[in-house]
Parts: structure tokens; C-alpha cells; sequence
């Protein structure tokens, strides 16, 4: 039933672009929605996109705009004018007008909004695009419905048909007083199940969720999930009604947000993805890099420190990297599950105490494991010093890293530094250094003793 | 505006149950929302939850009891006579009802059902709780609202007075034809500002989304977000309309499934949170310790059989865990932003070959840097030999955990393994090994050179 984008189906696309088949294309395109579309030209290079853009009606062609990736949409719009730009924002939803017009140019902004013929449309464009990025403002959209409390369910319906107009969809009337300030909601099912003559104040819900436009998008999206909302209105600093957001907006914070925790994680510092340029991709990995190179270099200068041991014994230079994978691996599953606790408040009012005694617990038993198997290891090949070196050390290291991993994080959260950064290369460097400084530490104290 | 708990609050709680000072817990309860008090049941022991959940009244009894966590629902209710539960779950939407039902053991089902009054839920119940998890059926809900596409605006609006009372929120109305076969939608929008005697089959949308109750969870998710839709109705094989889908379920689907990623990458096998006992935490932990023991293992041996060369030139040792981190750090990054595409669908259509290449030329940016960085460090402190040796083998450890890292997850996911697995534990082991060898290998080539 869904249409899935094979690269076959690309190719046939592509060869009927450069064939100018235009029969073939708007025959398949008419078959497809917007976000297939969209996702097309997505994969597309500049040229054959705005060919296939251009075969578009005026109503399909909005939607699919919204649907382009950043940059691709920046490179589409570029070779348009003021005016056509103008044309394509006329009919959306406000919200994502503004979301296209704030990534055009500054100087080219104003022009198009001149260029806009709905005069209530550029005004609300003009208002959202000024809001802050990662505000309810800037996901807020200007269409919605409202009705004064004193008037009856029938002046409401005649209402709502002439302001629903505007509105895609609709979920609910807000409700608001003689100030226009928010007072409550009225829900669609309450107005066409009440008698036409009710008065809204007396049917309306008066306690309902509601954000200003300078609340953080973030807290937007908890509100929402908290409640299971699908709509929330936002209001003014003196309570006035001023818009409202849905939640596949939301959606897509939520996504971005869980995006970028991976990529924290991962050690990349910038919002990257796989579609953007070589030297910017880069630029986003080289901190972690330089990091963790600091790291080894620490890590040198430590085994160098124990250069007679390692001549003495040398199968302690085998173990190196088995010291320090089994610390950073370690280190990343417990550091991983304190964060994910943190993104999702289920961390909230435990003491810190508790969860580093159960971590501990944790690292004990699997240290135990590890260590019981690499001394049947090494007293196999080698003989029951070093295995004894080996798995005492092992065991201490996954102990720290369990306890590392989950500290580190923990602290990090209550200095507001995004744990998440702690999951990835930070955890993992730290974890190899201390590691090797156990394993040589141990190493000296056993072959000193034995 | 928002509540936030406070191990202060907490505390606080915690003190009057344990005074049972009823007045006192009575006040704050009435103050909070059922979402704030599940989350402080959540942190409570069972008896002090028990307590709390005593308290509540029979409409915000059963809200709370949706929102605690699987483990501390299933303790509560354990210490309930069925019919409590069923008094529970009488008034629950359908779906959540079901849930409730179907965490419980087995032989209590049926008699929790008997115990339900309302028997149109009870039968409701029992048929959801016959969906297999992870499909549509699972998620749908039964309350929904719908009608003949041969009645006019005005029955219709009649027959929604009659419908909607089992009906919490209403967000379209839907339409089916004689055999009860849904053919389409008609939004709220529309039926309030349509002509009273206006046919349902004159203003219905027919091209509307919908699933069978047999499809995945994930394509739900990904249908919902692509069409932004709120809500999604379910058929049967036979395209009756049985059930429907609300965005808040869909993005519950949506953030375990962003978990479980987070989770495979950080080398979790089993879905576990910081709440679990310490025996199940250990057990999803030490696979993906054990092959990164072995990979330690492995790595002991390759270095062992370069036993000369740490002999003669024992500053190869010391730079042994800075090989490995970088291959482990520059393979985790290559694969967090192909896995991220993967998840995201952006990688579709384009072919394997040009994004190894842009990995590479990436991977050859980074690799120059650090090994320039390197060289320095290494002449600064040793010679050139051991600059050259150290440099050389990052660069090359650099670019082939570029390809690693893009290489494993793209092939993992050509053979339907979850490619999030191969970001974590997988790519760090296999390039760590792959690094020390690349490592001594070109030791002993520039050594026996030089």
C-alpha cells in the first residue's frame, strides 16, 4: 500500500528527466504524495529536482517545498523570484511560511512578503519569523479558532464557518474573554452535542494546558507528551491568545532532540547528517578526535612511566588493548542508561547514591565473569602471575568504568552539561586511562610481591 | 507553571504517609495532575505507593494507573480482588484498558473481564488483547465514531450525539458504506459548517490513510509521520472499519524505538532501564562484553606475535591504546551518521559506493590532521623513526575505520540486522583489531626499511 523509493524507480525517473518525458513524469507524480515527492528531489541533483518541481500543480508544489531537505530547498528557491517564492508560502499553514521564509536571505525576506497577497497571511508571517529559534513562538502557527465565552453554541457555529476557512484542520475552540486573554477550550464533540442556545461559558473547560510564546520548545514537547495533547495554544506575556502548536511539529522536535543525543554520543559535535559536505562533516568529528588523541598521549606517557616492567614482563604489553575495550565498553553501558534515565525523567528524585551502589552491583557480577574467564585464559597460555595480574586489574577496571559511567554523566547533568556527551568519547577516554594506570599499578604490586 | 518533583517534595511525601496524615497527602493530591502523581508513585516503595493510590478518587485513580511504570502497575495490582481491577479499567479508553488487562496473569484475565460492567467494553477488551504486540491491532483503540455514507449532516450529527459518549476525543468522523466497509472521513471542520441536509457521500474525503490491524508498529509510526496525521483508523482483512490509532500511542512506539537504538549503539542487548534489578541489567551487559574480550583476546595475540619489535623498540608499546581509541572513536562517528540516515530513510535511493567515498575523503581530512598533530608529538619526545611509524599507522587506522564504520552497518542492513549494533561494541572491537595490526604492521615494515 505505501510507495517505497527504490533506486530502479530513481533511475526510470531520472532517464525520463533527461528524456524530457513529461507524459511519463506527471503520470507518476499524480500517483504519488507529497512527502514520496518530496523525497524524490531529495535524492535528486539541482537541476533534474526543480525539473520535477516545475511539473507540479499549485497545490501539490507547497507541500512538497516543506518536504525538502534545508539545503535543497535553499538551492530550489534561489532561482525563483521574489514574486514565485511569494506564490508558493501564500496558501500554507503560517507556521511553516515562516519556517521558509527565515532560511531565505534577509534582504530577499521583505521582498517576498510585499509579494504576498493574503495581507493577514504576510502579517502573521511577519510576526512568527521574529520569534526565537527553540521557542513556542517560533512552532506556533496563527491559524485557529476562537470565540468569546458570552456567545451562545449557535453565534459559535456561524463563527467557526467563517473563520474555519483559514484552518486545515481543527481540533478545538479556544475560548477567550473580552481582552482576547485565553480563558479555556471548548471541544468540537462538547459544541455539536450541545443545545444550540447554551452559552460557551457555561459548557467550556476552563482548565487546560497552555505555554507563552517564550517557553522552550523542549518544554513544549514534555507538556505535550505529559498530557497527550495534539494541540496546545500559546499565549502572549499578557495572556492574550496569539497561536497555537500542533504536535507533528512537536514530533519533530522530539525526533531532532533524540537525534541529537545520538550524535553527542557518537562524538560529533555539530548537527551533521550523511548529506552534507566533506569539510563540514569534519569539522564536526575533529574535537572528539583531538580528544581521545590527548588521551592516548596521556595513555603513552603512562605506559612509558612502566617502561621496566613491560621489559621484564612483556606479555603485559598483550593486554593493553583488552584492558582498555573492556574499560571503555563498559564505561559506555552504564554511562548509556544514566543518560537515557536522564532524557526521560526517570531519574527524578532518586539519589545518586543508590544508582552508584547498583551500578557497582552490576559491574561486580560481570567483573567477576570477565575476570574468572581471561585467568583460565592466561593460566592457559601463560602461566598464574600474569593471570592473576590480568584478571585483578580486569575486574578493578570494570568496577571503576561501572562507576565512572555512571557518575560522570550524573555530575554533568547537575552542572546542566548535556550528559549525553559523557556517553561517548569523553567516558571512553577517561576510561583508558584509568585502565592502563590500574593494569600497570596492579601489574607492579603483584610482580613486586610474587 | 509546571510542576517539577523534587526529592526535597519527596521527602516531604514520604514523611506525612508515614504520619498518615491524610489532610495534609489529600491537599497536594487534589493540587497534581495524574501524570505528576504517577511520577511520584513511580519513585515510591510498593507500600507507600499503595497508599498514595488509596487516596485518589475513582476518576483520577485509573489516569494514574496508566502512567506507572510496568513493574510498580503489576505490584498494585497483584494486592487487588479482580473486581477492584475491573472497576479500574471500566471507564479506561479501550486500548489502555487492554494493556492493563494484558500485562496481568493469565488465569485473572477472564475473571477481570466477568467483574467489567460496562459490557461493550468488556467485549472490546477481549478483542484487543488477541492482537499480536507490535502491530496496529495492539495499538488501535475501539471508541471511535462513525456513519453511513448515505445519512445526511444533520443524522449524522445525531447519531455522533449518540456515539460520542464513550468517545474521549473526537478528531474525525468516520464513513462507512452498507457492509460496514470504511470508505472515507468526514472532518468535524466540515460537518459543522455543511448544510444540515447536505449527504454524507456529497462532502466525504475518500483518499484518506488507514492500516490493517496486521501492521507493524514501525509503519504505523512512519505513515503517521509523514502524513502529520492525529489520528489513523484500523481495518480487518475484510476492510471494515474495527478500531483506530491516536498519535499519542504512536509516539510512545516512537521514543522506545529511538531508545532501543540508543541501547543496541552502547552495547545493551536486552531493553532495560535504570530501574531494573541488577541480575537483568548484568545479563543484557556482558554479551557484547564477552566479544569484546575476545576482540582483546585477539588483539593480545597479534601483538604477541610482534614480540621482537616492543623489544627493540619498545616505544611501540606506549602508543598501543591510542591506536585503538582513535579507530574505536573515528569508527563510532562514521557509523552513528550512517545508522541516523538509515533510521531515517535519508540514505535511501542513494548507492553504497559514493557514500564510502565521501567517508573516505572525510576520514582522509581527519587522518592527515591527526596524524600531523602525531608526527610532531612523536619527534618532539622520540625520533622520526617512531614519528613515522606512529603517524603513518594512524593515518591508515583512520581511513579504514572510515570505511569500517561506514562499510558494516550499510552491509548489516542489506541483510536485515539492526545496523544500530554495529555502531556500538561490534565496530570498536573489530577496529581495534584491525588498528594494532595496521599498527605493527607498519612498524615492521619502516623498522626493517630504516
Amino acid at each position: 500500500m505505501q510507495f517505497e523509493l527504490t533506486s530502479e524507480y530513481l533511475e526510470k525517473l531520472k532517464d525520463a528527466i533527461e528524456s524530457k518525458n513529461v507524459v511519463f513524469l506527471n503520470h507518476q507524480l499524480h500517483e504519488l504524495y507529497a512527502p514520496d515527492i518530496g523525497n524524490i528531489i531529495n535524492q535528486l541533483n539541482d537541476a533534474d529536482g526543480a525539473f520535477i518541481y516545475g511539473l507540479l500543480d499549485e497545490v501539490t508544489a507547497p507541500d512538497v517545498l516543506l518536504e525538502l531537505h534545508d539545503d535543497i530547498r535553499e538551492s530550489l528557491l534561489a532561482t525563483f523570484s521574489s514574486k514565485k517564492i511569494a506564490e508558493q508560502i501564500d496558501n500554507m499553514d503560517s507556521d511553516d511560511a515562516a519556517d521558509v521564509i527565515s532560511e531565505l536571505p534577509e534582504n530577499i525576506q521583505g521582498e517576498v512578503l510585499s509579494h504576498i497577497e493574503d495581507l493577514e497571511q504576510a502579517s502573521d508571517i511577519a510576526e512568527l519569523i521574529n520569534f526565537e529559534e527553540g521557542t513556542a513562538g517560533s512552532l506556533m502557527a496563527k491559524e485557529l479558532v476562537s470565540v468569546y465565552s458570552f456567545e451562545t453554541v449557535n453565534a459559535c457555529i456561524e463563527e467557526i464557518r467563517k473563520q474555519a476557512e483559514d484552518v486545515n484542520v481543527m481540533y478545538a475552540v479556544y475560548v477567550v474573554d473580552n481582552n482576547e486573554r485565553l480563558i479555556g477550550m471548548l471541544s468540537l464533540k462538547k459544541l455539536i452535542i450541545s443545545h444550540p442556545l447554551a452559552k460557551v461559558e457555561e459548557i467550556y473547560e476552563p482548565d487546560i494546558q497552555y505555554v507563552k510564546t517564550s517557553t522552550a520548545s523542549e518544554e513544549v514537547a514534555a507538556i505535550m507528551q505529559k498530557f497527550d495533547l495534539v494541540v496546545l495554544p500559546v499565549v502572549d506575556q499578557f495572556g492574550r491568545l496569539v497561536g497555537r502548536i500542533t504536535i507533528d511539529d512537536v514530533v519533530d522536535v522530539m525526533r531532532e532532540a533524540a537525534e541529537e543525543n545520538i550524535q553527542r554520543m557518537s562524538g560529533l559535535t555539530d548537527d551533521v547528517d550523511s548529506n552534507d559536505n566533506m569539510l563540514r562533516i569534519s569539522r564536526a568529528r575533529i574535537p572528539w578526535l583531538l580528544v581521545g588523541m590527548c588521551g592516548g598521549i596521556v595513555g603513552s606517557r603512562i605506559i612509558g612511566s612502566y617502561d621496566e616492567q613491560i621489559q621484564t614482563h612483556q606479555a603485559m604489553a598483550y593486554f593493553i588493548p583488552l584492558i582498555g575495550a573492556m574499560g571503555g565498553n563498559v564505561g559506555v553501558q552504564s554511562s548509556a542508561i544514566i543518560v537515557q534515565g536522564l532524557a526521560n525523567n526517570t531519574l527524578l528524585g532518586t539519589n545518586i547514591g543508590s544508582k552508584l551502589l547498583k551500578e557497582l552491583g552490576v559491574g561486580l557480577i560481570n567483573g567477576l565473569i570477565c575476570a574468572a574467564l581471561i585467568w583460565g585464559y592466561c593460566f592457559l597460555i601463560e602461566d598464574w602471575k600474569l593471570a592473576a595480574t590480568v584478571s585483578i586489574a580486569l575486574f578493578t577496571v570494570i568496577l571503576f568504568a561501572s562507576f565512572l559511567g555512571t557518575f560522570v554523566p550524573l555530575t554533568m547533568n547537575r552542572f546542566k552539561i548535556n550528559p549525553a556527551l559523557a556517553t561517548g568519547p569523553f567516558v571512553t577516554t577517561l576510561n583508558d586511562i584509568v585502565g592502563i594506570t590500574i593494569y600497570f599499578l596492579v601489574g607492579r604490586i603483584l610482580y613486586g610481591m610474587i
